[in-house]
């Protein structure tokens, strides 16, 4: 028996995108930007929901990986903004710990807090930090489910070593929650409601 | 600026042996055996952890989508078995809904409880049903770390519509488990402990 292997790829104006953005995003403002600003071009390029996330080099403050939701585009409900980044930036480095020994700690920005898939992933990347934009309330106010996290899910973090940041440019990652909704984007999914 | 396309595919030995085997699964035991079959090949095969996953149409009882644990073999840590699984069925039916209208109803076997990551894939993902082999005080007793689940965990799937079966063939999947660990399996990671 064969079955298929699974390919995920960014669109085509991701890459076009990058080419004309900083190289270096010294404050955790200009990263959220940057994936606020990926979210809303995923909507406007009709290539899938209002989410964007990115990996960050904390050395150097580079960009290693962006992400935005392609569960649509790709046919992969695991195809979230969050998980993009994750397992792009480890094919880029070629492993699938990014806090192993010998790397620069790597953050990952996203636009809303990650849903429950997203943040079990989260420790498993192997990143030291997560920043998030949008809070839960937003995105469920815009009518996405996020699934069901541990009520102190941020301290379960914490606990394991990760920084959690939260509500960084809140109003600005909420906003493209609002007008995704507001325009009667695909809220999308398997069971009920919609993932992110 | 380009980044590269995540590609994750079954090693082979897993089409060649899904060959040999029957066409059907009518009770939840057999499907239980074939997927500690694949957490067990998969360490004797030296191609991951001790996690097999799998899905089934429960009309006619045949296998959608085989998974098994791939995070070193892929250096990607989302590619658990039950992520694998579910990807693989999403790309094979070309929908990232395995609950859409006109689909028949699909299971999840998994040979150990999901971790924090795939539970919440798990709605995402569209299946009716979740089958558990080991429990999490199995995989942690074998020295992994399932990450940070609600502790009713299995009811907030129940909540969604979405049937859990628990401890089919546990002591055989446990097993596996256990023979991993004594034989010094490695116990990658992120942050600290292991994942699936
Ligand atoms: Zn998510
Ligand atoms: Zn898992």
């Amino acid at each position: 028996m064969q079955f298929p292997a699974v390919t995920l790829a960014l669109p085509g104006w991701v890459g076009e995108f990058l080419g004309k953005t900083p190289a270096i995003y010294p404050s955790v403002e200009a990263r959220m930007e940057l994936v606020i600003e990926l979210a809303s071009r995923n909507v406007r390029q009709g290539t899938g929901g209002p989410f964007g996330a990115a990996l960050f080099n904390l050395n150097d403050h580079s960009l290693l990986a962006p992400g935005v939701n392609l569960v649509v585009e790709s046919n992969c409900a695991v195809a979230h903004a969050e998980m993009m980044a994750i397992m792009i930036g480890q094919a880029v480095l070629g492993s699938y710990d990014l806090g192993r020994e010998g790397f620069p700690p790597f953050e990952l920005v996203t636009s809303t807090e990650p849903c429950a898939m997203c943040f079990g992933a989260v420790p498993w990347s192997g990143v030291r930090s997560l920043v998030c934009g949008a809070r839960l309330e937003d995105a469920e106010q815009a009518g996405f489910d996020e699934g069901s996290k541990p009520v102190d899910w941020d301290l379960s973090l914490r606990q394991r070593g990760i920084e959690v940041v939260r509500d960084v440019c809140r109003r600005e990652a909420a906003a493209v929650l609002f007008s995704y909704a507001a325009v009667g984007g695909v809220l999308y999914n398997g069971r009920r409601g919609g993932p992110q």
